[in-house]
């Protein structure tokens, strides 16, 4: 989605200007589509499909597309410096498992995105639906830190 | 190094203010210390101290520091899919080879690397030296995504 600007500002400092940008911009904005296995996918299976959709982390859904675990590239270069059989190993050995995942909602604004980002030290962060049923959370799509700095340069070019 | 903020504009476009705090911080200021190995590490070894360094991508550097190579997490986990002795290849197979890298100088703004990590869809960038003798680069630091995340999450805490 296109970053909103646009408007004029008078007498107000750089920085609230550039944190007011911040926060007009969502999650919804900015965020892209996730790209998701079911748990029993083996871990060479799930970086075949890392590297077919070109993303650095993939998530981990059930069948009613619930979130169930997180796995990054980080994740995945680790279990192959084992002598694992990656084709025979679930990615639900090697996923940060839920609720132990950071999480954003379509409301939230690209700089909260960038303070989890760099808070948790994470280099994408699975956007969940807001109606959630208790513990359940369905998964509508990422923020990376692609998606942040993408919006940095798109957002110069719109001068 | 702290961002450049604190001073007040008056009757300018948001976008304006936007670009200019990401000109006014260079490279010198948010630059990190690079990671780098030579030629002849196994890759093994130097997927390993990725992990020892907590970085997401390795230089290669010949004995006077100058830049060889790039080698990121993305191609360390590529090789690890083929049936490869990791402790026996050496990293030189692996990295993107000088001049075929895309670089940073110290006076270079915010903006242009935030502008460079998204054209070449690279997770983090070498800062080479100023003063090179022809095409020889010495190494002098990395900007990566993070540091790009960020400058964005610090702007804002110093209002």
């Amino acid at each position: 989605a296109r970053p909103k600007v646009g408007y004029y500002y008078t007498g107000k400092s750089i920085e609230n200007a550039l944190g007011d940008i911040l926060k007009q911009n969502k999650v919804s904005d900015i965020k892209g589509l996730p790209v998701a296995v079911s748990e029993e996918t083996s871990v060479y299976d799930a970086i075949v499909t890392l590297f077919l959709e070109d993303v650095g982390t993939i998530f981990v859904v059930d069948e009613n597309n619930y979130l169930k675990g997180v796995a990054s590239r980080k994740d995945f270069l680790k279990i192959t410096l084992g002598d694992n059989d990656l084709g025979k190993m679930p990615v639900g050995i090697v996923m940060t498992r839920w609720p132990n995942i950071v999480t954003l909602r379509d409301e939230d604004t690209a700089l909260s995105a960038a303070k989890k980002v760099e808070e948790f030290q994470v280099d994408c962060i699975p956007v969940i639906s807001d109606d959630n049923v208790e513990e359940q959370a369905e998964l509508t799509g990422r923020v990376s830190k692609t998606h942040l700095v993408k919006l940095l340069a798109e957002i110069d070019e719109q001068r």
